[in-house]
């Protein structure tokens, strides 16, 4: 029989559908793998740095000059900025309705200089290069004192809203902190004044111990499929230790998480034959700073736990759950992390 | 410049990206017109009837029997319920988890015995029947003690999750809330207990004097486009003076409602040619019931303002916002009722 299960972070009911049972080659989706195209034109391509804005950091090999080629990962502001950088944040009523200038960074990260080379098939050392790029472009842009949230993020394959299939994640950096991301700050804290526990701690604790819906383990992390998953094979990794934010993590620990995320989309990739997804990072908020004292004043939260969240993009039938916020999802999680887990790679 | 704008009932910030500014001829969306395919072998036309599982309500011509020809309505059961009818709702924990049995209704309400007359094209008097049903059903199912909340919704072409093109729409009772319509709950009450006023009259009010956003408007409903859109070209359809549920309306204002419902959905077809939609009634829940008690016992929600929300599917773009919960939306709601309410038809 189906079930309604709850996520504990979020308070969302979610419907599993197991009567109507997906299983991998159910979903008739498209290998992101064909829509590769041409790199000539590629503006992310190496030797192309002239056809993007001016890089904001870069990692580069030693003697080579900024907006030129001889980098491994490179970030640039997006050209089509959803938020644009002047300016101040000038937040106005008007009757019932709040507003806000539309005030913020819109940065992307190229993964890689070549063109056909995605995480999954990159070199740990690579995938730590990106997560570095990740980290300082935090740390730089939470300093930032308009700014309330840096959300870090993945578009990979045209059904996932990616535009350009040159390997890059994105970020965004707004003056609010998204929604999702806020349910789960207040829900983190709210459990942490009652019980004295981390919440996900509690979680994962949970699920190493069912170890139904684990995916892969190692030392410093875990991939589990959640609970109440919305979406089918959604993962979600996480550091095993109570950590705040990803972008306090020390760097040692980088690598592992390369190797996680590396084997996690490994996994994916050979289970679903290369499906479009959408990947998140969930961290701590910004210290919130107040004029005159020094910076890390604020409240830190430190009863958040960070996170990725990968969402495939296999279903269209999002239908009414737009419009109700009522997901159905036709694959257990607990069938989706045996697949994950069982698949040879 | 971009804004960003906060729902006062959701309290859902949306980015208002208006740089990237999409026209209605900008969204390459397939017209749901060339998917009508054949009529001989849908289980919803008229004289097809045994292809469905039996009916549970129908409106008929005189002297017809139940499941077999002479209807206009025609409720069956989702003959791949997403919940199943019979059984209990078992609440139970694990560990840090919440669940309960998979538990609804899940019906399908055939619109009409043709195949390929839609609602912006039947006439005023076919969709009233439509509005009917709707209301029959949800009176029915809110006596189950078991249900929370009848959610009546429409899929329209396949990129919103038609799985048949003969019209139709569906319902599913719930032992539980569905999430966006907690929220808007939630808030409402708070509102009101603040204000002694109710939050959607207030947004009635605002939105009427600014006449910026307002698609359409009659006696008794007023159509707009919401000023925290998610997405391009969302409208929702609301009653002017306060109702908290959909199914108290008096009968008489019914037609009225059709009218509305056929003159903003011809507006939509005509605007954007004939898009993709889902649109999805938001209503009070079940009144809830206590053992032993009257079942109009309980709470019933008047703070609650009944209305039914429209979102055309016209972007995939909604990469990251399927994992934050922040929607960039390209289409100005002003811009969008300036469209829907300037077309000709």
């Amino acid at each position: 029989m189906a079930e309604l299960r709850k996520d504990p972070v979020s308070d969302r009911w979610v419907i599993i559908s197991t009567e109507r049972g997906k299983r991998p080659t159910d979903f008739g989706s498209v290998s992101v793998a064909d829509e590769a195209g041409e790199s000539k034109s590629c503006p992310f391509c190496e030797g192309n740095e002239a056809k993007t804005p001016y890089e904001i950091l870069a990692w580069r090999k030693p003697g080579t000059l900024s907006n030129s080629a001889g980098w491994e990962v490179r970030v640039i502001p997006n050209k089509f900025p959803a938020l644009q950088i002047e300016g101040e944040v000038n937040r106005q009523g008007s009757g019932v309705f709040d507003m806000m200038s539309g005030i913020g960074a819109h940065e992307v990260i190229i993964e890689s200089p070549r063109h056909n080379v995605n995480l999954p098939d990159m070199e740990d050392e690579q995938i730590d290069r990106v997560l570095w790029a990740y980290k300082q472009r935090i740390l730089d842009l939470e300093k930032d004192k308009r700014f309330r949230y840096i959300l870090v993020f993945k578009n990979y394959g045209k059904a996932a809203g990616a535009s350009l299939s040159h390997p890059h994640s994105q970020l965004i950096a707004t003056p609010i902190t998204p929604r999702y991301v806020k349910m789960e700050l207040t829900k983190s804290r709210e459990y942490f004044l009652e019980k004295e526990r981390c919440i996900f701690c509690d979680i994962i604790r949970q699920e190493l111990g069912e170890f139904t819906r684990v995916v892969y383990e190692q030392e410093f992390f875990v991939a589990l499929t959640p609970y109440a998953s919305r979406f089918p094979f959604e993962i979600w990794i996480l550091p095993r230790r109570h950590e705040f934010g990803f972008q306090i993590m020390p760097d040692e620990r980088r690598m592992l998480l390369a190797r996680c995320i590396k084997e996690v989309l490994k996994r994916l990739k050979k289970t679903l034959n290369d499906p479009p997804y959408n990947f998140v990072l969930h961290t701590a908020p910004n210290p919130v700073t107040r004029p005159g004292k020094p910076h890390y004043w604020g409240t830190i939260q430190y009863d958040y736990h960070w996170h990725i969240e990968i969402i495939p993009r296999l279903t269209s039938i999002a239908g009414f759950e737009w419009g109700s916020g009522l997901y159905i999802n036709p694959t257990a999680p607990e069938e989706a992390a045996k697949y994950l887990r069982e698949i040879e790679i």
